[in-house]
C-alpha cells in the first residue's frame, strides 16, 4: 500500500512516519511507499520513503502527490493556533485552503482514498456544558479552530459525495509534547511537565484549577492508525470524531509531577500570568464524552500519570 | 445610512428591497443609498437605489462595494440546494467563496459594518433529535448545507476578530414561495399551495407524513430587518441563530389550504414520487426551539394558516 502524510516533518508527522517504518504495515497491509510531505525537509532516509519538499497551496504540489495514488492519506499539515491567531492571513491559507486544495486534487484523482484529517478540540468553544457530548456544537473562539471546524465540513461533505472516504479525528492537547516549545497557546500544558523533567524551570501562564483534556504523542499516533483501519460504514454520515483524553487540572498535572518524578521538579514551575494565552484558553473546553470514538475503538490513556511516564518512556529514556 | 444588498435579484433580494424604499428608513435612520448587487440585473427604480451586475467573486466587485461603506449589509447572494448539490462546484463558487471574498473586502476597508447573513436550516443533517435546539452540531448532508455552515463558521470569526459585526440567520423554508418554482429540493413545499391558489396542478414528491419548518416571505423579511437591528452585545459571541417558524406535516399543509381556500385545492395535489427529493428532504431538521432567536425579539408565524393567508394578501390581491 501506499501512504501519504501531510505535514510529515511535524512532531506527529515525524511519530507517525517512524511508527509506519518500524510496523512496515498498516492494518496487516505491507507498506510499500511512505510520500511526506512538508514545507521543510523530512529528514528520513529508508527506502520506502520519499520525501517531497512544498506547499499544499501550490496547485502540482497538491496535485502531484494525489496523482501518486495513497491508499491511505493522514492530514496533519497545518499551523499551530497560537500562529494562526496573530497571523490570520496564513492561518486561513494554509489551515483552510491548503486543506481544501488537498481535498481538490484527491477528487480529481480516479480513486477514493481513506484521508485521516486532524482536527482539533478547538472547535469547541465557550461557554460549553461540563462534558461535551457528541451532538455538542461548534463554535470556535479561535481562527485556527474556525478553520479546522470549516475542514471537517469539507471532509464530511467529500465523503459524502464519494470524493474521498474521511475520518476527522478531533485531537485532545498533545502533551508531553517532546522538543522545543511551539507557537501554540497550548504549549505551556506541556511544558509544566517537560521543562521540570530536564531539570528547566517552566512557565505556568494560566491559573491551576484551568482544567484541560490531554492525551500523549502515542495515543495520538495510535488515534490516528486507528482511523486508517476504521470500517466506513460503522462510521456513518458523522466523519468527525472527538478522540477520548484524560481530563485534569493544572494542578492535579503537578500533582501528577510530584508523584512520577519527585516533589523537587514541581518546584521549577514560575507561575507568570499571561493575559492572552488565559483569554484563548478561558474559550476552550475543558472535559468530553467521546462515546463514538470509544464505541468504534479509539482508546486514550487511564490517567496524566500515565502521560507523563509515557513521556519519559518515549523521549527520555530512548 | 447606506446598505448593501447581495443577491437583491432573488425572491428575498426583491421583497427586502421593496420593503426598505418604502420604509424609508431602518431602526430609525433614514436610508440614503441602497446597493443592489446580483450577477443579473436588479429591476428597480429608485433614486436612492444602485444597481450593481457583477459576481462577488469578481475581486473588483466585491471590493467595490466594500469601498462604498455600507452601514448595513445583507448578504443573500447564493446558489440554491438543488443547485448546489447538481453542480458542486459552482456551489463552492458561489456560496463558499463568493461569500468569503465579500467578507475579505469589508475586513479591508476600514469600518465595522452590520453584516447579516441568510443560512439555512440545512445546516442540520438527520439523525436529528425531534425539536433541535440551539446548542445542536451542524452536520449537513446537502454540500449547500455545507457551504452555509462554513459560512457560519466564517461570518462569527471575522466578527469576534472585529472585521465585521455579523449575525446569520437560519432561515427556515420560506413557504409560499411567490413566483415559478426554482431548483431548491424544498420548492414543492411552497408549490403544493402555491400552484392550487392559482388553479394549477401541483406535484409533491414526498409522503404527507413529511414534517417541516415554514416561515412566510414576510417573516423572512421581518427576521433580516429585525437582525439588521439586534444589539452585538445582546447576541454574544454565537453569532448564527435559528429562526422561528411553523412545524407542519405536508399533511397538515394540505389541510390548511383547504381550510383557507376551499377543498377543491386540495383535489389539485398530484402525488408523484421522486427519491432524489425524498433523500434530500429525508436529511433535513424537522423541528426546532429556537429560544435564542426568541428571546432576542425574531416573531414567526403562529400557524400555517397564517403563512397561506400572508400568501394570499401580499402576492394574490396585490
Amino acid at each position: 500500500m501506499r501512504i501519504l502524510i501531510t505535514g510529515a516533518a511535524g512532531m506527529i508527522g515525524t511519530k507517525l512516519t517512524a511508527r509506519l517504518l518500524a510496523d512496515g504495515h498498516l492494518h496487516e497491509t505491507p507498506i510499500e511507499q511512505l510520500d511526506l510531505v512538508d514545507i521543510v525537509a523530512v529528514p528520513v532516509e529508508d527506502p520506502r520513503a520519499e520525501t517531497i519538499v512544498g506547499d499544499l497551496n501550490e496547485p502540482e504540489v497538491a496535485t502531484g502527490v494525489a496523482r501518486r495514488r495513497p491508499d491511505v492519506i493522514f492530514h496533519l499539515a497545518g499551523v499551530v493556533s497560537g500562529e494562526a491567531e496573530l497571523d490570520f492571513d496564513k492561518g486561513m491559507r494554509v489551515n483552510l485552503d491548503g486543506t481544501r486544495a488537498l481535498f481538490e486534487a484527491i477528487r480529481h484523482v480516479e480513486s477514493t482514498p481513506r484521508v485521516v484529517f486532524t482536527s482539533s478540540i478547538a472547535v469547541f468553544g465557550a461557554p460549553c456544558p461540563a462534558i461535551i457530548g457528541d451532538d455538542f456544537h461548534l463554535t470556535p473562539l479561535t481562527s485556527y479552530g474556525s478553520e479546522k471546524a470549516m475542514g471537517e465540513l469539507l471532509l464530511a461533505d467529500y465523503t459524502r459525495r464519494g470524493f474521498f472516504d474521511g475520518i476527522g479525528i478531533r485531537l485532545p492537547t498533545i502533551s508531553v509534547r517532546p522538543g522545543a516549545p511551539n507557537a501554540a497557546a497550548s504549549g505551556f500544558f506541556s511544558g509544566i511537565i517537560r521543562e521540570p523533567l530536564a531539570g528547566l524551570v517552566a512557565v505556568l501562564p494560566v491559573p491551576r484549577d484551568v482544567v484541560h483534556t490531554h492525551a500523549s504523542p502515542r495515543a495520538a499516533i495510535r488515534y490516528l492508525v486507528h482511523a486508517a483501519g476504521l470500517d466506513s460504514h460503522a462510521v456513518g454520515a458523522r466523519r468527525n470524531l472527538t478522540m477520548p483524553g484524560v481530563a485534569v487540572s493544572v494542578g492535579e498535572q503537578i500533582e501528577a509531577l510530584g508523584r512520577v518524578a519527585g516533589p523537587d521538579k514541581m518546584a521549577l514551575i514560575r507561575e507568570e500570568p499571561d493575559e492572552l494565552v488565559a483569554s484563548i484558553v478561558a474559550g476552550w473546553p475543558t472535559r468530553f464524552a467521546p462515546d463514538r470514538a470509544l464505541a468504534l475503538g479509539f482508546t486514550g490513556e487511564a490517567n496524566y500519570d500515565e502521560i507523563i511516564a509515557t513521556h519519559i518512556a518515549d523521549e527520555l529514556e530512548r
